[in-house]
């Protein structure tokens, strides 16, 4: 579904989901009392719209329409999605949620960003508790799909249902959180490694960056795709996760951690810490840090993605189901995008492979357009390229809008060769194009063979309506 | 340095520092008791030569040999790197390095794979503590570029330094750990996360499928590229790092954690962990799981590589380290290299785009061999390709061994046309071929002009070298 989405504070949270939310397709009221708020929420909306689109191969929706609006009844009257992200102060939260609750529609999803509170204690005192729900995303909220989506006891299913439904339709990954904690789940772990991360920097064993290193050159890895307990289940090996609990079991005993105690939060422990983070990276701004962050997720989800794996395999499923059939153009529209920045090489501009990978997903698409989809490859027959002349005519940069037109110049028994056409969206100017000869195959014998019938005879209708047309 | 590496003790940790020593073209000798030992080193040096060489576009070096050996003694005689990876226990340490001790160079690294002790208490009774420190790495060795090198101050400084120049030469990232604490850094934050983990299953809040998602989708991809301190400098927005600790330094006294408790260790958590895990992943083999443990690995840290930044920073650098010029054969063999798991697709075999890339790496390095390379790039000059034919004449898998020749057809003022050829390295089976017709060009102008002299030259030289060759 695509509805209405009410962001009632801003920041780097309620941009990111305002962000989200547009890019695919919702129209966004928000409300924020900060006169800065539209200038850094802007801020958060133009990182969005540069990445965002880059984890699909499939086109985008048309945005939806942002708007600022004065009060926080203006933002949420008609509202099919209220999200609130004000600071984490359990009584401006109550005072936000009564006076959302006064003008909101009653079958409206009313989630909190919250890390810390429990939906119980959100709750308290509300006109109608049961439409309140913890919906706690992650920062980059428009890149990293988990949502700890957190009902009490007191919380209506039937919402809690709808608000599920939604955050997958907008290619987030809701985690239902049964019980309900302080802190959920996620967070629980982000401050433990916080605490022993504190301690480790005020005992100088190690500065902020020795840590970050520790983390992204190991464990960090591991986690990004298979989490804790299946990095585990391997690490024990062929004697599985039995074996690796008894072998690491005892270790819980030692004296290992300093969880015990949270070191004292002086003035000179906070200088200790933003001293070493700015001998680390103070070298580049904050845009230039998310920029950074943003590129390196952008290319580990789309590793993954590739994969078909952990967060990648989300977004997978997701870009499935925003294709849809293609249309009736005469030539076809094959492929609406924009390039990815793992696309780009060291001139700067899209790799003269990643022609080669966007012609083949132009093809991709016509295979399935004509009835040679995954299914009929899974059942046994596929085309695979013989040949391709492929001419680069201008220059293409990761972000640009592209789209690329396939038509068909010979469809003969098991011959086929598509011209593809690739152009820029904002001008419609032709960057490259293509002269695609494939032949249809066995993958049993992985010889040449005619395609099924039924492939046989959509392509041969398309050809000839193809063929008229350059009459 | 190539040299010879003695691994104590193999099972997976030893297994993997065998592979990766082996892959780097070091000798490598192993003593194991275990009459399984071989069996199971053979299993991931299996992995390890599958995945390890995607990393890497640089050809490998000539693999070394393994030999397993009946005593410690054999082993460590004449050997340039010792790696300790027996049993975790204290005094089966100290045996073991009496042992090499007695035997082994005065000059060579002994290092320890322990993740709990300090050296000093490795350093007790030794013949030479000196000689003896901590390099404890992380499950698959083969893949994961961290090692923490933590030295006692009884180290000798000279074979610590020697220490790291051999993990870097075989593209380790050694994290020198000044001062020597309990479990060093990164098993701190993973004991931290295992307690907290441990209560989670064991109070019903999540289930280890749920915690292996909050973390996947979440926050290990934050941190599987920039760490724990860079995510929360981003987080703290335009106020950076001093920001970030003045919001969320107070919750540090709220009781999120059970941290200062341990679970019991008891069957009954035991069998709930193990039943969970089982529910989660059961239906994959270990070997199964590895896998794709590996292909994520492989793909995530190839998109690093990619944006030249965290763990993929440190591959390039090393791959970069292993490109030696290219020889002088006619035609020029500009590529050598297996294909990675990221360059297929749905067919099973490489993709017609990951042609693109490869013909396209061949003319960088020919590129490079002329002169035109990433400084003759970045002072303003360079070649694009205009056009490119290209024919698929046999298909090719993940894992294949294949190599591209380079031959020049014409080289004449800013016209350059290559024609490359891919031949699977088993049998010189041709595989593909590619007509690349480029012009040389101004990168501030974005026109073409003619190449400068000093690249003309080579250029001139080298074409009229590949010209006669055909006659």
């Amino acid at each position: 579904m695509i509805g209405i989405a009410a962001i009632i504070g801003g920041g780097v949270i309620g941009g990111g989901w305002a962000a989200r939310f547009a890019l695919m397709g919702w129209d966004v009221r928000i409300f924020d009392p900060d006169p800065e708020a539209e200038r850094k929420i802007g801020e958060v909306m133009a990182n969005a719209a540069r990445v965002f689109p880059m984890l699909y191969e499939a086109p985008m929706p048309v945005r939806g329409a942002i708007t600022y609006v004065g009060s926080v009844a203006e933002a949420v009257t008609g509202a099919d999605w209220i999200q609130e992200s004000v600071p984490e102060q359990l009584d401006i939260k109550h005072r936000v949620i009564a006076e959302i609750q006064a003008a909101c529609s009653e079958t409206a999803v009313l989630a909190s960003s919250t890390s810390g509170f429990k939906p119980s204690e959100l709750q308290q005192d509300a006109a109608r508790p049961g439409q309140v729900m913890v919906a706690h995303p992650f920062n980059p909220v428009y890149l990293l799909p988990l949502i700890e989506l957190v009902p009490s006891a007191a919380s209506d299913t039937s919402i809690v249902t709808r608000a599920k439904q939604i955050l997958t339709g907008i290619g987030m990954y809701p985690l239902h959180v049964r019980a309900e904690i302080d802190a959920h789940i996620a967070d629980r772990f982000l401050e433990a490694v916080w605490r022993e991360a504190l301690w480790l920097v005020k005992d100088g064993i190690a500065t902020t960056e020795e840590i970050d290193n520790a983390i992204r050159y190991g464990f960090g890895l591991r986690w990004a795709q298979m989490g804790l307990f299946e990095t585990y289940r391997v690490a024990g090996g062929e004697a599985g996760m039995r074996h690796f609990m008894a072998q690491f079991g005892p270790c819980l005993q030692w004296p290992w951690t300093k969880l015990t105690d949270v070191p004292e939060f002086t003035d000179d422990l906070v200088d200790l810490i933003a001293g070493q983070s700015d001998a680390q990276s103070g070298h580049m701004s904050i845009r230039d840090l998310e920029r950074l962050r943003d590129n390196n997720l952008v290319a580990i989800l789309r590793a993954l993605k590739q994969q078909g794996a952990a967060a990648g395999k989300l977004i997978l499923d997701h870009d499935t189901a925003l294709r849809g059939p293609l249309g009736a153009e005469i030539p076809l529209v094959t492929v609406r995008r924009v390039v990815p920045v793992d696309w780009t090489d060291i001139n700067g501009h899209m790799n003269e492979g990643r022609y080669g990978q966007l012609f083949s997903d132009a093809s991709e698409e016509f295979m399935t357009h004509i009835g040679a989809d995954r299914a009929y490859i899974a059942a046994g027959h596929s085309y695979f390229t013989a040949e391709t002349k492929t001419k680069y005519l201008a220059e293409t940069r990761a972000g640009e809008d592209i789209y690329v037109t396939t038509h068909i110049i010979v469809a003969d028994g098991k011959k086929l060769q598509l011209w593809h056409q690739m152009h820029r969206a904002s001008d419609d100017a032709l960057l490259a194009n293509c002269d695609q000869f494939m032949l249809h195959v066995s993958l049993e014998t992985r010889r040449s063979c005619p395609p099924l019938p039924h492939v046989a005879e959509v392509l041969n209708r398309l050809a000839d309506a193809h063929a008229e047309a350059d009459q």
